[in-house]
């Protein structure tokens, strides 16, 4: 506490003493510590500010997008993900799905300060706009006809979309996605959760992108 | 809640009622929505009994290790990873350690039903005892001295070693491994949480055991 009430002293940031209640009112459910500031709401990006950090890497683009996740600790923890896999940046719709919350931001220990993150009105209008820049879209599904993650291309300019929590991806933006790819389940529990499934097929597309030693199809290995 | 009341008649299971307070005193920190059983304790198994699971499957024996994880959550979240991902068992210390309490198996999504885990006494010993048996032990390490996951050999009778949320591997556990590998982390974010870090290390475990269609190693690509 005196730490934090010493550096905003040297910079310049004005403190306020307040009772205890006021502050678990301005915190909502956040575990507030003592401590508040006021800050500017969360600075969403636009597409193609992602795709311009793409640009500025040198990389082909690799982005997260998602289909109405709802909680905002799944949000925060797919955040963290794709920052960790070397992901540009994440898109998501500014309606009936989370927000880059405090909830959110916290449960990404970081990520969200650092990953750029678009929220825009139309999930598929965008997803249009990202395959007219050639920017392949994989979505995760857990149908049987989707390709296993592992046999799928996910190593050139890459989208992956996860879809919310219940539902998976909703039905105009599965249609929309260049292909279908599967996690397989080998337990008897039906399904990891969206911010699992998502990190693990981030971490795919990394060591894709990464490596491109040698096919993962046996059709194509003989000819390599 | 008439359901549950019509199925424990139907299976001769006597039910008592008593106020709230009571069953928030039972249940702990447990969010009990107005029910609770009295059940036997979680089943653990022994060493030998997750080996005989693989051995029925007739798969090269595949497990994961914890050392001294201690966030409920993060072991039930494993556990559904490890279940997923096709492990035939999971290892615990029984001391500085979480259990597989009810919050482990509300968090495992039905997982710790299914999956065997065995407790220990002596996690360095039981890796000893795994190791006489052929098993090799990868553990997950941040090390820059570790070898990237990907180029790491994981396809053959396995046993993945996650350490715990703070302090990671501690240090006999690390130095008993047979191999340490590094997750690449691409972001400015410095670390993935052990259960994210362990489900994606399962999954390209899982890879290599079912694909093994090419080596992940440059130097042997070559000689294939």
């Amino acid at each position: 506490m005196d730490e934090a009430l010493a550096l905003a002293s040297s910079a310049g940031i004005p403190v306020q003493e307040v009772e205890r209640s006021a502050l678990d009112r301005l915190g909502g459910q956040a575990h507030h510590q003592g401590l508040a500031a006021e800050v500017s709401g969360y600075p969403y990006v636009g597409l193609p500010d992602l795709l311009e950090v793409a640009h500025r890497e040198g990389e082909p683009p690799f982005l997260l997008l998602l289909d109405h996740l709802l909680d905002p600790q799944n949000l925060g923890s797919l955040l963290r993900s794709a920052d960790a896999a070397g992901a540009h940046g994440v898109v998501i719709p500014d309606r009936r799905a989370s927000a880059v919350t405090p909830a959110a931001v916290r449960a990404s220990a970081g990520a969200a300060e650092h990953l750029r993150v678009a929220q825009v009105t139309n999930l598929v209008r965008a997803m249009e706009s990202l395959q007219a820049q050639g920017i392949w879209l994989a979505g995760l599904d857990m149908a049987p006809e989707a390709q296993e993650y592992t046999e799928a291309d996910l190593g050139g300019p890459l989208g992956v979309v996860v879809g919310g929590e219940g539902p998976g991806l909703g039905r105009l933006v599965r249609e929309r996605c260049d292909l279908l790819v599967r996690l397989p389940m080998r337990g008897r529990v039906a399904s990891l959760n969206a911010a699992m499934a998502g990190a693990i097929a981030l971490y795919e597309a990394r060591r894709q992108r990464t490596a491109k030693i040698c096919s993962p199809h046996p059709s194509t290995t003989k000819a390599v």
